[in-house]
């Protein structure tokens, strides 16, 4: 019985796959993706038949995966960081529906709060709240009420997709929204190219933050009032008694 | 010159390391970390010298690590999930302070968010937050404004301790809390063990969640407006239109 992995392949470097998701590549013949991800896949797997599609292309590129598997293949959809959150294993249940055929499991992989979190340092060591500032499937007042419920409640931020294609003033108006809850001198982070040629780290504050450009590849950490530089790193203290 | 890598182990199969956490261990000659943690890593790393401590010894814990690298051998310390997530990470920056030696390198791991969510299905395809229902370090009262926050602004939930030792009731707690703002019918997953013998998954009501026993090895997910079960899997609908 053939099976659709669909797997989270962490922020771009072999490293950073799991031995699962690592297995579950090697074990199929086709991998389908959007085509910045399946490059990447192709470098470590050249052997692999790929079928690459656009971006915004999602139920196209799912409804694919599915109906390979459907023909017999063992197939791997890939999904940058990890494959539930943000990512297309919602999709894929939602597109088979009732039906158990074809087999699918998800194979979690780094998400960019884990592995910007880390090359940051720490800044997830209390509560936090992750949110997408793409306004293409929600709307832009839901995404403001999250920003500032997260801020009110003292929750450490992460802001996925900060900007992107037509819309590169979104941090600039989450940053506004955070601003009238939130100090100017609040310590942030930004993160571009996890694992991949051109990473880079910043560490800034809330204010610097608004007038900072971003792109599609860049993923944003508002501290919150337990988040403080220390020795070069982005911590957000515990609060252990001891230290 | 030693390194002290603060290594994420993901939910505690071997198969849910990355390729970089595995590398990271294989290089060093000692381990460090709590008894659960050591155990497993023992059984696939047989060959270390393990240094293990009790449980809520978190500064004993990374100050031992500190020292032995600080003696030239190149330590993990290892951390269940993500090393940053609720991890040793921040507390080892705290600790080493402004000095730069020595070398820390924070290695992400799967967190119970991923690891579970995949396990459940895809419950974490919007905005989300994640919080600790643990009272030993944040006052309850923080605690339950951060969930009322999140369940007003229909962010999905995913709590982290929900149940420790002496504070079995925690979950019902934090529920009651929820209650007042989310329907009884909420749509919840909860998992345990993830990744290791006695692993389980269950789907649930939140009225139902109210009245279920957890423990230490539990995550619990609570769903959004747009968390629905489909063919067995616990999936939030990103939204796209051309479903």
């Amino acid at each position: 019985m053939a099976k659709l992995y669909v797997v989270g392949i962490g922020p771009g470097s072999r490293e950073e796959l799991t031995l699962r998701a690592d297995r579950a590549l090697q074990s199929c013949r086709v991998v389908v993706g959007y085509h910045v991800y399946t490059d990447l896949v192709r470098e470590w797997y050249a052997d692999k038949e790929f079928h690459t599609t656009g971006m915004t292309r999602e139920s196209e590129r799912c409804r694919a995966a599915l109906a390979l598997a459907a023909e017999g293949e063992d197939v791997a959809l890939v999904c940058s960081g990890d494959s539930g959150i943000y990512g297309m294993a919602a999709l894929v249940y939602e597109l088979r529906g009732e039906s158990d055929t074809p087999e699918v499991e998800v194979v979690p992989g780094l998400t960019a709060a884990c592995s910007g979190g880390a090359l940051l340092g720490a800044p997830l060591t209390r509560d936090f709240a992750v949110v997408s500032l793409s306004d293409r499937l929600t709307p832009w007042e839901a995404i403001e009420k999250r920003l500032t419920a997260a801020a009110e409640a003292d929750l450490t931020l992460v802001l996925y997709n900060p900007a992107s294609h037509g819309r590169p003033e979104h941090l600039r108006r989450a940053c506004d929204v955070l601003l009238r809850t939130l100090p100017a001198e609040r310590i942030c982070g930004l993160v571009r190219n996890i694992g991949r040629a051109g990473e880079k780290r910043q560490l800034l504050t809330l204010g610097e933050l608004r007038d900072t450009e971003v792109d599609m590849f860049c993923t944003v950490f508002i501290g919150c009032s337990a988040t403080a530089v220390t020795g070069g790193a982005l911590i957000t203290s515990r609060g252990y008694r001891d230290v």
